[in-house]
């Protein structure tokens, strides 16, 4: 039996994660249901696809992903299927697919024609459970040939080549900001030369791979003190990212809160 | 094996959820939880109330629902299991299963007569898996006739039948605030008058049934600003709401924040 | 099959949860995965140790708990995984499992020897996973004989034993602080004296075992106004603790708001 993954900005006090996955245990009594998060800020889309695009590669190829962010059907807001990278997606044609599909092109994408109910969920539950029952998407939708696209998620590279601005796109737990820039885009513009990232007025000449790369483990640690420093880091999920050591946003803060760098800032990246 | 549900006012940071969880799992090692929710305000049985009535209709028939808010036991908070609609609910007799019991009579009541253990979660997981076993509620408890009432889930209506006042009985994960008046009763009374909806000195005509029934789609988008407007709508429950379009409690605001309007405050029709 | 528990600071908005569970499902397409608290304050190691102390117990001999919090691997945070008390942990030894081992001797130990990958969770769900289809901990480390401790978690008592100082190593949902100070030592030292609790410049002279002991059920329910008192409790877990009675950090405040309580303040007990 597929996995079902859930991917919302419901929070997790009201019912509807209950209602969600009462749902569909009422169809499919033996399914298994993963959330993937469900404290999106509410209608984010580009968090929205910050997210997914990070968690979906870990599961299981034929898992079936529920995104229900700003999914509420109109003329202009339609619901969508998408199998890509081995990988079912119900959504709303509102972008949140295209960080993923801009890298792996969907190999079928449907808009769903079957709304017979209210609300979203109970809609993307029937789709969900139809797939996972062995159905295909040609019965619940016909086919589209485009997604909505998502510009924020893509820096610019100047003309000369020497530089790239990029934008915040995801704050996490910790209080890190992630940019757009990925790696892959950052030593393909960079071929080895040195660089300088800014983030308004912070500099930095390095890019760790790991948090404690910043330590200098032959002092002892009495003399250490890492704790607040800041840094630039390409995260796990392979985006640069600024950076306090041991941050904690609830107490001494995070990157966002004591450099004051929020949702949509630029960071920039110059190649001398 | 049947479902069990979990809702509580615990927060999902203490180790509560893991301790009743694996408590389950030890003695049923193929049991199924689902969480409802863990982040009902400390001690609110009207959220509570409101947050079970919404979910539980979802699940399987034969679903065992523990709900452990205010559950601590005393000689005035008894615990009881209940037999409604098919599903199993097991709880403080608190007036949590109320606003349920209100539309659809209870077939069973007992209260709780085995507690050998000093938590309520333990005594109502020991009372779960005992139901989950196929054992009947006679065995764990002695029969009751009467439920503790709820009166602040009931709005009143005004003697010439002219006027409903209801109260704030919930704000959810978008600041939305919402009523304890029903469609229902409301198209019971309105018998197609025309009416007034007020909450503090905001007013409504309209009572819209999805979100963006507020949008004029043929304003092409760049004319459009909705973002932040005030609305009231029968949300997907079936209740009277008070709503901003697209709000987000953490920026922008919701309706709660940006129109004053806490729990327990009145929400007023007027048939005219 | 064995359950696998997680137990992190991640939260729950980000995309780690969803990352290692897709990990784990992916690799053991039957596990069975459940959370025990993702909310840990960042980089904590004593909430963490209390919230792993008092989950696990319930859960089912041979469960294997992953706990990721401050785990970046570096010389001096390698990643163990430990055998003890018939439940299996995996995590780096930053003191997280000391609370437990204390009264409990580990009956394995080992330094984790498999690292191909970038991130802790990936290891770790590689050695949970081995450890679920009944592989040994030596295949995968190599034996330890010490665990780096965590001092914080032991109060002391003064050389005439008539002093308990000890510290809040916790602060609950509801704003409760919890102390190291276990009802056992509290017995062992009191040997049947009268004593008083001190937090700050509150007295206390009684310790509870339930919160509701502080309630008259005798007095007409009109005339009881304990809301907002505040008392002194063995709670659940078996520790010392400060609560406000019906308390709700969001609202009316918890003991840690209203009496000025914080994380590490010290908590004392005189013996008279």
């Amino acid at each position: 039996m597929s996995l079902i993954t859930l991917t919302t900005d419901f929070g997790t006090k009201d019912h509807f994660i209950g209602a969600i996955k009462g749902a569909i245990y009422n169809e499919l009594s033996d399914a298994r249901v993963v959330d993937i998060s469900h404290q999106i800020t509410p209608f984010n889309i580009t968090e929205t696809a910050y997210i997914l695009k990070n968690a979906y590669k870990n599961f299981p190829k034929g898992s079936i992903h529920i995104i229900d962010v700003d999914s509420e059907l109109s003329v202009e807001n339609k619901h969508i299927a998408i199998f890509l990278d081995d990988h079912y997606f119900i959504c709303a044609d509102n972008g949140i697919i295209s960080m993923i599909a801009s890298e792996i092109n969907p190999d079928k994408m449907v808009e769903i024609t079957i709304h017979n109910t209210l609300t979203s969920y109970s809609a993307f539950v029937k789709v969900a459970c139809h797939i996972a029952r062995g159905g295909t998407l040609e019965v619940i939708g016909k086919p589209i040939n485009e997604l909505k696209q998502l510009n924020e998620v893509y820096p610019s590279i100047s003309k000369e080549n020497n530089k790239i601005v990029g934008a915040i796109i995801y704050i996490d737990n910790y209080g890190n900001v992630i940019s757009n820039i990925t790696k892959k885009l950052f030593n393909e513009v960079a071929k080895g030369r040195s660089f300088e990232v800014s983030a308004r007025h912070y500099k930095f000449k390095k890019v760790f791979l790991k948090y404690n790369d910043l330590i200098n483990f032959e002092l002892p640690p009495e003399k250490r003190q890492y704790d607040g420093e800041k840094l630039a880091i390409f995260n796990a999920a392979g985006y640069l990212e600024i950076a306090i050591y041991k941050s904690n946003l609830k107490s001494v803060g995070g990157a966002s809160t004591l450099l004051g760098l929020g949702y949509r800032d630029s960071i920039t990246v110059k190649f001398l």
